[in-house]
């Protein structure tokens, strides 16, 4: 018999992504044992957050500035456009210091069978941002897959008479990964797109 | 570039338990991505049990009442004790419905290696609530590990003399076990404990 407030408690977390109710009746149970050291810091970071931050108006990053401290940073190179399906992409390619330029979060990739058409993503800003004469090359950093590559496609289409320079990221055996464990699909790409010594 | 807000909110989801670095960026995402139907429902309940969810004085149930709802309750049966190491392993007896007395949570187990002595555990209250003419029987509801069973011996020492019946949970073959994959110490009890047919 737990108390309707727990089971609420539980209930919210449970909706979170990764958390089945198992973890999440752990995870309560170690908030309420960890009143001052864990339950009030997360109320106050959450309550931070939701006040806090925005989505950039320009680009879709999340930040507590708009437009965000990417946009606005001058260290930034505002002749490379990086377009990312989301933020997590954008957060991902921040955390491997790769690409030093600007992005331009999509919100998603076309997906007829979610419903996800051409006027759900921020296609028509990436066209606007593309036309700038600073922008000289367009990177499309969309997943492996077909709706990513898919939407890739219509993106070059929609890029291609804008006069910049359109690539997308390379396919090959991922670094540290062994070529038996490799499905043949990457394994083609990599014979495919083989390259001198 | 992620903003302090953030990062400061990822840093307080990866001490949940069972949330890493990656998964909490995840939950990041997905909370400021549905801030209506994830994030603010989730900071009411987490305010909500913040401020009503107490310790039951008596069993040390979490409720938002003290006594705890079990403790008050009229349906339960006064003349039976379970004690349990924490509130999970109570929750996890309600769900079972296989018990319909009342509850002891210790709050830990005797563990010298942890610091972990009879005066850090409710033993005292449970010595007083045994030594009520109305409780007949005590069970030792508690872990199968070193730690749990040094536990029940301590307790059952303590208890004898009181007069009540002392029992705990039996050892065997788990329900829908195989017992190819059972360890020797569950095959060795269940064959020590065997019964009739």
């Amino acid at each position: 018999m737990v108390g309707s407030e727990i089971e609420q408690l539980i209930k919210m977390l449970s909706r979170l992504p990764g958390l089945g109710p198992r973890s999440s009746r752990r995870v309560a149970l170690s908030l309420l044992d960890k009143r001052e050291t864990l339950l009030k810091p997360l109320i106050s970071a959450l309550s931070t957050a939701e006040k806090a931050v925005v989505a950039c108006g320009k680009c879709g990053n999340l930040d507590a500035t708009d437009p965000c401290g990417l946009c606005t940073s001058d260290k930034r190179d505002r002749s490379k456009l990086c377009v990312v399906e989301d933020v997590a992409s954008l957060w991902a390619l921040e955390r491997a210091r790769v690409f030093s330029g600007q992005y331009h979060v999509l919100g998603g990739v076309l997906s007829p069978l979610d419903g996800m058409g051409p006027d759900d993503l921020a296609i028509s800003d990436l066209l606007l941002r593309a036309a700038d004469t600073k922008v000289c090359e367009v990177i499309l950093a969309l997943s492996a897959t077909v709706d990513g590559q898919t939407t890739a496609h219509y993106l070059t289409d929609k890029l291609v008479d804008s006069g910049v320079a359109i690539t997308k990221l390379a396919h090959g055996v991922p670094i540290g990964g062994e070529l038996d464990y490799l499905d043949d699909g990457t394994l083609g790409a990599a014979i495919y797109a083989r390259r001198p010594v």
